[in-house]
């Protein structure tokens, strides 16, 4: 008999399970495995989430492969979660019910580039950096940096942006069509290589940022850009969080066209100044970087020069040579190191969390998280992408400290519903998965989680594609 | 008994919709009109279709309006079509099954402006014009321009562009959250005020461009952009239609921001020419903008004059002075009454019809196209934003000459086989309608189409939104 974890997890039937991989064992072969260690693998999750290992994984090498998982688990009414690199932060990897998880790292070819249109067609398992990689050589790039070299299909389904998406849009913005295997294997065809288009539903962005829950993607066609001829770094001192955001709110007013401008707490530069042997003032540090022609980062780093020096900002130095702007954003690229060297420890976590919220009350909402983790005795640095609202926490807790635990989730919860207080979002970039399910309700309503209830019944009725993601219980 | 007049349109019940209509007199006084006057003003369409009254009107006010019209529709299962300026082209206002008429153009107020965040808080019967006037002194503008003087609302609901969108997006980009009234008549909140958000499945996007058919927009927050310091605007006569798309191509690939870039090819020309007393050369013109510092338009002016210099372009001129900028673009401004002027006559029709191919493919579509006219003996001037690659064909036909009128349906039918076949769209910024339903399934497929009749009905179970638009019968 099945069993019933919450009232939108079911685990399949025992029999019902071992039918399904036997069934695959048949088809795949040694693509299937079921080792511990790997089903493992294919679960890790970067939050205080339990790992929750599938029954099995296929290494899937093409199209066909997919849609015969999904055949043969929708069949036997067992689960099939969509697998890229597993750098996702809220548990959208893990399988609280079991099922089937289809590994897409080898299906890792780029199709089709079209340089005249900026625009490519690959599969799921691509990674950002062997894109940007093949890209190289006919002047393109794919903007969107969510930090991990994460796969292409994953991006799309966690709706991933990162430092670029203040200029070049995230995911939503820079997936054109997708491929998507339904629940009877067949495969629906989102869009067209067309720029835009009007015709019927938008299904594209249906898929964008659904984590797996509505269908497997087997192939995306995204926008490119030209690589620009000229990149800027510049970066900038700031005695108060206010002032950086107000520096960042009037450059984007007054149209810089910033391609990345990133908030360092005090915290998180003091950090950085002791992993990376810097000596950056302790106080709040913008780090920005402009794309264009020469003349025009030339205007764009004068130009934010005035305005940082209106809001209070301390000496602006900016660079176009590759080493220097290594060095000037040296800081950002340590970031995640320097936090994990803060406090080492077998039993330290760090938790990564981000919340986004209207840019105006962006210096508000990073102030009382501050005062929040002074109130709490908690460390966590915090770095934005201010261009944007958006923010992380990097919480370090250590885990077999049961105190310092409630703590920190007791921090976590008011840094959410600070954000949406603000009128802003519990999630800019990391997704729902399961560790933000609690948090819809209170953002967008009942009737939004109706209207979603609605829409994964519609198009998974078997409730087989990542059970127990996103959509909360009834 | 109520009359199928397709399988996917219903008149309603006599009695029911008398129920209804009765109801909602009591409700709204003489704010319901059942008038025929009004009721055929509401059903206009600028296409070959034929006009289908609603059985009434209900003149909105407010949200609460909106919500009793659709819970008082939806007990007596009578359709509810949400009506803006009624400009859309493809029979988006028709009532085939009859019913009631939502008209929003009394709601029509801006409730917030948040220029700190680039956003605002709108009633759906806000228009372009009316926002933009509104905006002025703070100033800040909404990018995307349709041409006609639209509501905001409608222009959400067709997933409309216009000639800003290379360099700002489409209403795909630029709406950041909806409130949608349900069948139930409760409200469904789409998003917050957020830049960005992971959080769930894109209801916002779904509720774009669905033209009306999963609910009714009572509420919109969009994005806005900072007015450009410097506006140049800019022309150049091409030879040929292949060198001003190596133009455009060159020009986005190289990464320069153009904010608008429009094609008219020779017989649109020479229709300007006519018609506005201009003297252009009668071969393909490209028309640009470029908005930024005085600094970054000069430049952009000179690198796209090197790029059409290089694409067999002849004079390049450029202008930042508002009298000489409106000079520049005259002939794009009065192109829909020079196609007019063309063929005077009471019986004469102008059928605008739009696609959509990737740029790369612009050029051999629009060639083709011009030589189908040739063969079909029709005149019909090419406008396009050729940016996006997209453009509209503007079909004068005598409704009184049959063959004339066959001639015109078979060049439409090709048209759209033709963008298709080229990887593109049958319609850019249009819409589906009524008009464009027999082309989706080759778009997009089978598959896709179940997928979006599975959401219409996940989110409109009895049918009552619109109905018989986009999707067409099973």
């Amino acid at each position: 008999m099945a069993t019933t974890i919450s009232s939108n997890v079911t685990r399949p039937e025992p029999q019902a399970l071992k039918r399904a991989i036997d069934a695959l064992a048949a088809r795949f072969g040694n693509r299937l495995v079921t080792s511990q260690a790997v089903r493992e693998q294919h679960a890790h999750t970067t939050t205080w989430l339990p790992t929750q290992p599938p029954d099995a994984v296929v290494m899937a090498q093409e199209t066909a492969d997919i849609q015969d998982v999904v055949r043969i688990c929708s069949a036997n009414r067992v689960p099939v979660i969509a697998f890229g690199t597993g750098t996702s932060l809220e548990g959208q990897v893990n399988a609280p019910a079991g099922g089937v998880c289809i590994d897409l790292r080898d299906m890792n070819k780029v199709l089709e580039v079209h340089a005249e249109d900026l625009d490519c067609v690959i599969q799921p398992g691509v990674t950002r950096k062997a894109l940007n990689e093949h890209l190289r050589d006919q002047g393109l790039f794919f903007p969107i940096d969510p930090g991990a070299d994460a796969s292409l299909g994953g991006m799309t389904s966690t709706r991933a942006s990162g430092t670029n998406a203040v200029r070049y849009g995230t995911m939503r913005e820079n997936v054109l069509a997708l491929k998507v295997v339904r629940g009877d294997g067949e495969i629906i065809t989102t869009g067209t290589r067309a720029k835009k288009s009007s015709a019927g539903y938008d299904l594209t962005h249906l898929f964008v940022g659904a984590e797996g829950t509505l269908g497997i993607i087997s192939e995306l066609t995204i926008r490119l850009r030209g690589i620009p001829d000229t990149i800027a770094a510049a970066a900038c001192s700031f005695e108060t969080v206010a002032g950086a955001c107000q520096a960042t709110i009037l450059a984007i007013q007054t149209g810089i066209p910033v391609a990345r401008i990133e908030l360092l707490n005090a915290a998180q530069v003091k950090a950085c100044n002791s992993y990376s042997k810097l000596s950056l003032p302790e106080t709040p540090l913008l780090l920005l970087e402009f794309h264009g022609s020469e003349v025009e980062v030339a205007e764009q780093s004068k130009n934010f020069r005035d305005i940082a020096a209106e809001c209070g900002g301390g000496d602006f130095t900016w660079t176009t040579k590759p080493e220097d702007r290594t060095k000037l954003w040296q800081a950002r690229h340590d970031a995640y190191w320097s936090v994990k060297a803060l406090r080492p420890g077998d039993s330290i976590g760090v938790v990564a969390t981000d919340v986004c919220v209207p840019i105006s009350r962006l210096a508000d909402c990073v102030t009382e998280t501050e005062d929040d983790l002074k109130r709490l005795n908690l460390l966590s640095p915090i770095v934005g992408h201010v261009g944007d609202g958006n923010f992380h926490c990097s919480l370090l807790c250590d885990v077999n400290n049961k105190d310092e635990m409630a703590r920190g989730e007791e921090f976590m919860h008011r840094l959410v519903e600070r954000a949406q207080s603000m009128d802003g979002t519990c999630t800019g970039e990391h997704g729902i998965g399961q560790g933000k399910q609690k948090y819809l309700k209170a953002e967008l309503g009942p009737e939004a989680l109706d209207a979603m209830r609605a829409l994964k019944h519609a198009l998974d009725p078997q409730n087989i594609f990542n059970p127990g993601k996103i959509v909360p219980a009834a």
